[in-house]
């Protein structure tokens, strides 16, 4: 792949996938800008206050709010919210209307080497919609409202309440192998049976669920939309289903729960993308508790950043500790919820832009990608310290990365990248293997750009990986498979998408997301197509590597991933 | 005093506190307007877009400048710089447009019982003034400048190194006794030798310096100007005088010092106001090393405020902590600053608005005003925890508060309001005497209301009260004095002013912050007039309650407070 279309596919792929207008690419542009949604980015459907700069070109009213949807939905991901930048470069007036309308039109319409998409040139915007933008961008830009405790309280709502709840377990499932399936488009998620394959119930969630998370027992699931709405799950009712469900905000990501020795169940944790601050609540109700803003410094230059957005939340193993990684001021947060009263936090500083990340196979380390500074971080969730900070390739993107043993390098820690093709293992093990720890030991050669998740398990010699956004069908469709006791041999090709039997009615049918089941002998796969086409998960036998099941079902519509319980609560990836 | 008087008064004298413009009260609109000192307000300074809203009254870019200037020195102490209220109420357009300009230029010239001074009938503004104003508030308000590491850095100075400094002490001066003195306008400190009474140095310093602070070994002396100018003085100096300066933004008021044992003259902190940050910088030279924001949710409602002040800093004797008080917020942090790279920070709320405070006897528990709750909250520096919580009179305004051990209650602190007439007694031994501790356990008839500042000393058996904000004269330019065996007697009224001695030049000549000398057997006064008045320093004996010396000088120009050296660096008061 040319870097120049590298760079615009990982913009793009960033944009898309913070956005959440990938379904609707393929649309002409007057069904895209009709047809979001509902609920897609309440940020786009919040009136916000047209403060007009009288430098910049004028906008009516109407305009104005079209363009901001616009925005919202299609470049807040990479620009942030308040233009400060991010992923993509500062949009404020400062910068812009210097610029002015032609150029701006130009950059919109053609894109840059730098990865700026070209979203005219690819049939995304009209040329009536690039001029929009180029204006718009010279505006001030609007900010959205905040999000109180009263705001949050006044969207929670406990469905069935503790007391009314099975007091043990109400069903014949084997709870730890369930899988929970993000349903993008359909606002739900599929619980399905790990053993039988067959679906358990579609509960109707936030839009767009981007994890799901199991409570420290296994019993309660927590899912969160990008629309910042949570819902939990209840997996001892007969048939599972929410028993309540809250918003935390306007724009989220992440959801976990506390593991601590005494405190299972007792807590849930939430991050938000809009307003920049994460809500901690009652893990049995979600009744919302404490809130804790995010604003602040930047890591190095110490600048003030307005929207620092929680990138992921993980709990502590070894304290009390919540592991809140705060994207654009590249600190990861330690946050103490033994006392919420008199609540602790430690700061860590480490690199911008932090995004996702997963523990270590000792639990002690957390390692978390700075995608736009291409560096991986490792957090000693024990000692609450930076233990070290290397180097890796454009943009990685590890989920919750993989770990496994390198036969060379001792314990391991794998991620992928969005930005290129490259698997970076970084060694895990300062104890036994000191000289190796927390670098960058080995690069792999992975299927190609637009990876997002790696993955193996304790019981497996094989590591995946996935590259749904690569712009190569071929690739896109298909998942690549190391051995890891042989790793110089490359990797084999698993035709993913052709496996699932799908008929051929044009969706783009995406292959991603590798989550193991409970024993770690079977290999779960999302092939997601367009919500009006027909999708499908594989399960793939991970010693013959052969396909062991396809599960099509017309409920299953736009899958994207899926969390195995089992693996989830004990973070075994 | 009748309530709406007192209430006004209350807000006059907060708004002229913080804002600096006392003594240009009695000068015309005019001058006001156009000579205000350089420097007295940075904010003032700044050139910040005018965000004309399309609703609100026109105004020319002249007329918004010279509006916000006046915004700045008069109206954002009580109503904050993005007007989101604190003593005062909100000032925001969706506040403001509805009301409209008349209802608005009515309330701004003739005030409110709720404590809005009457700007117009006072003849601090006059009519073009009132209108301009009711103008301004209803435009959004521009929000300044940030100020980042880079921008502290550009500012820092170190005018002589470390290694160029005196090895030992290199004077004869008894510096345990020195008293810092605040020279409020011409933006200099008086160092006065506090045995002979004679000046020792005028230093130059930021604007209208609010305190003074010593490092933990009595060599250094750190002062703050309210234009967030740090100076750093080396009392080793054959003429002690500044060694290292710093800005740490555009409005400030707090500066301390590391005082943990293995930590004593390691790190100095500053507290802002704009923008609202601490930063934390080396103990040697002020060079800053961390700045964290202070902004987020407010305790209870937990709310957003982009504007939490930080109001006064305290080091922790039992840990490696800095008591920050955060106003708007209602929060105290307990920031560790054991290891910078991974700064820990534990949040207690109390209640809004956090102002001034000081530790109890023991030193464990540090009382901070929340001054528009009318509460004192106590912190529990040793178990990072709120100890208690009660109301006091209208608007406590401690300063560091007075310790002393009450005949029938035990160890007390006490403190004094603004709004009222009353001097509230607090318990602080919850050990021997829980059964009052943290509650007020009475209230002394002090002078009157515009209190600031309570003082004793553990050598002494007086407890003295100013009240220079008190309208009446008689009050204003006396202390007042209780024996602390005979409480019930009531107060003796010493005619401070009077002692003094000084011309009947028509100088307001407020008498304000009684302050020990190290013995605690003298007690230090100023007589504060106006720029272009003579002053004087009064100090008193504290057994015979007689006049012992007056210092007169004519350098000492608006001495406002002073600080002892040893009592400082030990928390003695």
């Amino acid at each position: 792949m040319k870097p120049r279309t590298l760079a615009r596919l990982t913009a793009l792929a960033l944009s898309t996938l913070a956005l959440g207008a990938m379904a609707q690419h393929e649309k002409d542009v007057t069904k895209t800008e009709l047809n979001y949604q509902a609920g897609s980015s309440p940020l786009a459907e919040v009136p916000m206050y047209q403060s007009s700069n009288p430098k910049a070109p004028k906008m009516t009213q109407a305009e104005f709010d079209r363009a901001r949807q616009i925005y919202f939905e299609r470049c807040a991901g990479c620009h942030g919210v308040l233009r400060k930048g991010a992923t993509g470069k500062p949009l404020t007036p400062d910068v812009t209307l210097p610029k002015g309308t032609d150029y701006l039109k130009v950059f919109i319409a053609y894109g840059s080497p730098a990865g700026m998409p070209n979203w005219q040139t690819s049939g995304d915007f009209d040329e009536a919609t690039v001029d929009l933008m180029a204006r718009y961008v010279q505006q001030d830009p609007p900010t959205p409202p905040e999000w109180s405790l009263a705001d949050a309280k006044n969207t929670w709502k406990v469905i069935v309440p503790p007391e009314a709840r099975p007091k043990k377990k109400m069903n014949r499932y084997n709870l730890e192998n369930i899988f929970s399936t993000t349903l993008r488009d359909t606002g739900e998620v599929a619980l399905i049976d790990g053993d039988t394959k067959e679906i358990i119930n579609i509960v109707k969630t936030g839009y767009a669920v981007h994890i799901s998370r199991m409570s420290a027992s296994g019993r309660y699931l927590f899912v969160i939309g990008r629309d910042a709405k949570i819902n939990m799950i209840d997996l001892w009712m007969e048939k599972p289903d929410n028993v309540a469900e809250i918003r935390v905000g306007l724009e989220a990501r992440s959801v976990e729960t506390s593991k601590f020795k005494g405190y299972q169940d007792k807590l849930a944790i939430a991050g938000s993308y809009w307003p920049p601050q994460f809500t901690i609540m009652n893990g049995d109700t979600l009744e919302p508790l404490k809130i804790v803003s995010t604003r602040g410094m930047v890591v190095g230059t110490q600048e003030y950043h307005p929207e620092p957005r929680v990138a992921s939340i993980l709990a502590s193993h070894y304290k009390p500790e919540f592991i809140v990684n705060v994207k654009e001021t590249g600190k990861t947060l330690m946050v103490d919820y033994s006392n919420l009263e008199a609540i602790k936090m430690t700061e860590i500083g480490s690199a911008p832009f932090l995004h996702d990340g997963g523990l270590d196979a000792s639990k002690r380390y957390f390692m978390v990608a700075a995608n736009n500074s291409n560096k991986i971080a490792a957090i000693d969730t024990k000692d609450g310290k930076l233990a070290g900070l290397t180097e890796v390739g454009k943009i990685p993107h590890p989920g919750r990365g993989a770990n496994f043993t390198h036969p060379q390098y001792g314990p391991v820690w794998a991620t992928g990248h969005l930005g290129d093709e490259s698997i970076s293992l970084i060694g895990t093990d300062p104890k036994k293997h000191g000289q190796y720890a927390f670098k960058e030991v080995a690069k792999l050669t992975g299927p190609g750009g637009g990876a997002l998740f790696v993955k193996t398990h304790p019981k497996s010699s094989h590591l995946w990986s996935d590259a749904p956004l690569n712009p190569d069908p071929k690739i896109s469709q298909a998942v690549v498979v190391f051995d890891i006791q042989n790793l110089d041999k490359g990797y084999q090709t698993l035709p993913i998408a052709e496996w699932a039997g799908l008929p051929n009615d044009g969706g783009a049918k995406r292959v991603t997301q590798p989550e193991y089941n409970k024993a770690g002998d079977e290999v779960w796969f999302a092939v997601w197509s367009a919500k009006d086409k027909q999708s499908a998960l594989v399960v793939v036998d991970d010693k013959t590597l052969k396909l062991k099941k396809v599960i099509k079902d017309p409920r299953l519509i736009t899958p994207t991933g899926h969390f195995n319980v089992y693996n989830t609560q004990h973070d075994v990836y």
